[in-house]
Order: structure tokens, then sequence, then C-alpha cells
């Protein structure tokens, strides 16, 4: 656990990245406690494991500490209980800002036009490192929005899945230098009578673009409590839209 | 001209599909005139020359014929003051269904996460038949999206047109059967790292696509027009939300 020093206290977010998992929760909740002690103004980053999120989340309310997690897991209601009443916190299973505003299109597509892609064929293929068991997220999200677009015979199930370096090089040209932390998604829609298709890739090497979204929803966490809102509780789609607001 | 039979007379639209390019206004004026008289239900459906649209559309208004026009051209506004009390329209650049909900979904997100790509670059190419001497009208509306969302150095006169039979077959894989009408389109947007990219393809062999949308346009048309709704002039996202409503 370490601190990105006060020097940042002021104007600035202070961020504290937080490793709880190993703690026992008294020794991590007096930690904590001692972190809000001398930096008031602190956030904390937490990429834990889903089995932890609601426990650290429960810490940071009791604590007073606004935090940015980035789960697949816990359960966000109980979450957003455990907040006392200065908490603030973006949620948010993928910090890529892109990601989360490429899913966010296909979302708001499948609303308002949900026949668009009626009788349509998908074939959809993702490439992880080798030690992702499950499948992507993200491609079931956008597979749940291409099925209410009308997408015909397609589940979840039906998502390939590419564990192994050779495949992950030939068939979606990831870079070698990659192989170990890699996200690439190729989703595929043909019309029935095969004269129409489209493509959609999203391709991530490495980690850098989660770090800028947890950044900006660092900027934004720190923002919003300045103001006071009366919105506490935030996902990756509020940080994007706050650019169209300024 | 040659107008699709009676037998759809009632709840079912009719259909005229017109040449009227090159005919004299008055032969034209008084053809379409015995078609409204002896076809009260008639829709035109009209692909004409931009330089005919306004001309076209003053005779649909002046005849009360309702009418699908797809156009790049003409002046809308003018189109829609022309059209009579009765007259019910669908004006549109592009009758493909699945291209102007890719082409929607990204004004969406350009609108609502103006920033989302900021300092990403981007790369263009599209494909079609020899004869299309202008740049894609989609391709140009994507990069107006693309830009607002913070897209650099790039304007619609950096989109790639590939009007070769042989680049269309080896670089972008249009099918040898389609290269006499065809429409590919490629997008790829990279990250200033380059450790992330994002890939969307629209690709369109033969025609058959746009006349499924002008059905759908032709049908709707009727609908509103049975239904008297205020609004009478519509595009091909109207057509588009309409499966939301029901």
């Amino acid at each position: 656990m370490g601190a990105t020093g006060s020097m940042f206290r002021g104007t600035k977010p202070i961020v504290l990245t937080a490793s709880l998992l190993n703690s026992r929760p008294d020794d991590a909740s007096s930690a904590l406690h001692d972190v809000a002690t001398a930096y008031p103004d602190v956030i904390c980053v937490d990429y834990t494991h889903p089995s932890s999120a609601n426990l650290n989340a429960d810490l940071y309310g009791s604590t007073g500490l606004s935090f940015v997690m980035g789960t697949t897991g816990g359960d966000p209601g109980a979450m957003q209980r455990a907040m006392g009443p200065d908490v603030y916190a973006v949620i948010a299973p993928n910090m890529a800002k892109q990601i989360v505003a490429l899913q966010a299109a296909l979302e708001i597509l499948a609303t308002d036009f949900p026949g668009a892609f009626e009788g349509y064929q998908l074939k959809v293929v993702e490439s992880h490192q080798s030690g992702k068991a499950d499948t992507s997220g993200t491609a079931k999200a956008l597979v749940r929005s291409f099925q209410q677009m009308g997408v015909a015979d397609f589940s979840t199930e039906d998502i390939e899945k590419i564990r192994d370096a050779d495949q992950s090089q030939a068939r979606m040209g990831v870079p070698a230098n990659h192989i170990a932390g890699h996200a690439f998604h190729t989703y595929r829609l043909t019309s029935p009578d095969e004269t129409v298709s489209f493509e959609f890739q999203h391709n991530v090497c490495g980690r850098r673009v989660y770090a800028e979204g947890t950044v900006d929803a660092v900027q934004f966490i720190h923002q919003r409590r300045r103001e006071r809102t009366v919105q506490r509780s935030f996902n990756m789609i509020d940080v994007l839209r706050q650019n169209a607001k300024h």
C-alpha cells in the first residue's frame, strides 16, 4: 500500500493504490483510518479481486474514503449502500474510455433501432492472455446489444475464445511482445444473403489505456466531491459524458 | 415509368418507380396527375439525379403524391415546402438501414462523448466501382463524427479512394463479381502510443440492401399517411426508430 504524496494536496486529487486482499480486515481498516486522517482528500484506486469488491467498498465507506474501483464482480447495490455521506466513487467493469464509449453506442443503437440487424449472422472472436479463463465481459455485453438488434442464432456461448499464443498472433495479429497482456475482439455481422457485412474490432495491448481511464475517473471524482454533487456513485459513462458539459 | 399493380390497393402501399429525368416537366406532370387519379394511394420511389431532386419533389407536391426519395443532392428545405398537405415523404441520402444506424450511433457518440478519441490517429479507405468520382458521403459523415470525438490531423480530403478493380479486390477483398457495384469502407483508429486500435468496416455488394430499405420506407410512409400524422417529412432514422415504438 502506498500513497502518492501530499504534494498533490489542495486542488489536485491524492491517489492511494490499495492492495487490501491479503490484509486482515481489522489491519486494513486501521491503516485506512490512518490514511484518511493524514490525507483527507485521498482517493483510493482499487483493482481488487471480484470476491473482495464488497469488503473493500465497506472499508472505504466506514472510513469516509472516496474510491475508483475496477471490478467485474461484487454487488453494486450493496456498494452504494455502504458509501457514507461524503464518499464519492466510480465503479466500473472496464476503465478503457473508448471501449466503454463503443459499448454505450451499441446499447443506444439496440434501444433506438431494435430491428436494425434483423436476420444478420454474427461471428465473434476474442483473444486474451492464456491466464484469462472466462469469456470477455465486453464481448458478452456487445453480443447482447447485437441480439437486441435482431441478430439470429447467436448466444454468448458462441463467442470464440483464443488463449493460445500462436493463434493470437496468427489469427488476430497480436504483437509478440503483448501475448502476455492483451484484449483483442472482432465482431462480424453478415446479412442473410451475404451481400452486406459489418466488422468491428477493438484491440488493446498492455494496460496503459486502463490507467489513463483510471486517472480520468480520479479527476472526475475529485471534481464531483469538490462540487458536493447529490449523485455520488458513478460509472465510466458518467466520466465520458463530463466532457460534453464543459 | 411503371406502376406495380392495383392488386396492392387497400391496406398495402402502391409503389410507382419514376424516371422523370428525361421527361419534359409538362409531360411528367400530366402523367403523374393521371397516376394520382387512378391510384390515389400511390407512393413514388425516386432515385433521381441530384440535379432533378427538387424538380421532382415539386411535381409530387403539386400532384399530391407521397414519395420516397434517395438523393445526396437537392435542397431539403425547398422539398419540404413543396409538399402539399396530404403528401408524406422519406428523403434520405442512404437507404441502407444498417449503415444509417451505424452513422447515427457515431453521431450520438460524438455528441455525448466528444473527447472519447482525443489524440487518436485515423485512417480511412473506401472502395467503389470505377464510375463513382466523388468521395463516399457516408465516409465523410463518419469522419466528421470522429473529428468531433477528438481525432487529430484528419480531414475528409485524407480519405483514400480506391476505384481500381485490382486494388479493390487485393486490398479490400471485394468479390470479383461485385467490382461493378460495391461500397466498401474501412476506418482505423489508433491511440497515440499505438497500444489501442479500433477498426470499423461496412461493406456492401450490389444494391439489394438499398432496395430493402426502400421497401421499409414505403411501408413507413404508407402507415404515417393512414394515421395522418402531423409530421410528414422523414428520414431513414425515423424509419429505423419505428420498430422501437411497436
